[in-house]
């Protein structure tokens, strides 16, 4: 499975792509940041976002893409920068069929160090080692899109299963309640 | 001028077209909801939003669109949606090249009922008076984006020609430092 890992920004929007499977060695594949100027305005950074996500897809066709998911609570200055190109990254996948899951920041965390609260400098420290690079990727956002690919890929088929069968609960819940109704 | 307001929701997604200039009378195109269903997961709902927000630029063909303006200190609990919600209607609007602008909720109501702390129930009065309408148009939120559109349509103008002279000043500002430095 190759994902596509987003951590969705205004300024910076970390791409970052990795091969792999549970049970098996990750191959990373590229990772970057699709980057928008702080002095144009916002309906010329949603688009040059939008041309970022695009090409990113075009050119490396993920089966999955995972995007980190934003809280109102965290950084009241730039996160309705962050939920807009979120959005903007989530449509563009979602266009194309793909499977879209959000993940959390200590999820994420979680998945590559065992701790929820690592710091930044030990989410690199892992990446670098699971993907068996010298360093990380840079900027410190595409290697937290490359955390995100991996925490997907080690975490998302299961979360998938458990989404969607959630979901059927919920619709028989519903139908049960329509026909006593 | 014909203006598409968006007043921009998850749920709901308040659009309203209104045809005007300074000084003429308003005419009243249509106005409506782009809804999506709570219970689906936040990549489907993005991409009805697309598809809702292409049908009615595909329909009316508007010069402009003027959206809300989304504040992080507003509703925190609904803040993130409206904020992903906005994103894609700016970006479709963006990609076929059309200006689009925000207007801050105080401006909208300052502009249809000369208090930018009016109440709901006078920003509709006015923008049923103002259209020349029987009653303001139902759901709340495709009054309000018709109430948006006004708004352009009477403050659009100058406020796009008082940001371009800021752009403006700007890049020379920028160009005599660099010229200097």
């Amino acid at each position: 499975m190759r994902v596509l890992g987003v951590d969705p920004g205004l300024t910076r929007c970390g791409v970052g792509v990795v091969d792999g499977a549970i049970g098996r060695p990750l191959r990373f594949v590229a990772a970057g940041v699709v980057r928008t100027a702080a002095d144009t305005d916002l309906p010329d950074r949603l688009l040059g976002i939008e041309e970022g996500m695009e090409t990113w897809l075009t050119e490396h066709r993920p089966d999955a893409v995972a995007v980190e998911r934003v809280f109102a609570q965290h950084n009241v200055s730039t996160v309705m920068g962050t939920a807009q190109a979120s959005a903007v990254a989530i449509t563009c996948a979602a266009r194309r069929g793909l499977p879209v899951v959000l993940h959390t920041p200590s999820e994420v965390k979680a998945a590559v160090t065992g701790s929820g609260r690592a710091e930044k400098a030990q989410v690199q420290h892992m990446v670098a080692r699971l993907l068996d690079l010298g360093t990380a990727p840079k900027p410190a956002d595409a290697a937290d899109a490359v955390a995100l690919a991996i925490c997907h890929i080690w975490r998302g088929g299961a979360q998938e299963r458990v989404a969607k069968a959630q979901q059927e609960f919920a619709r028989k819940v519903e139908m049960a309640r329509r026909l006593r109704g």
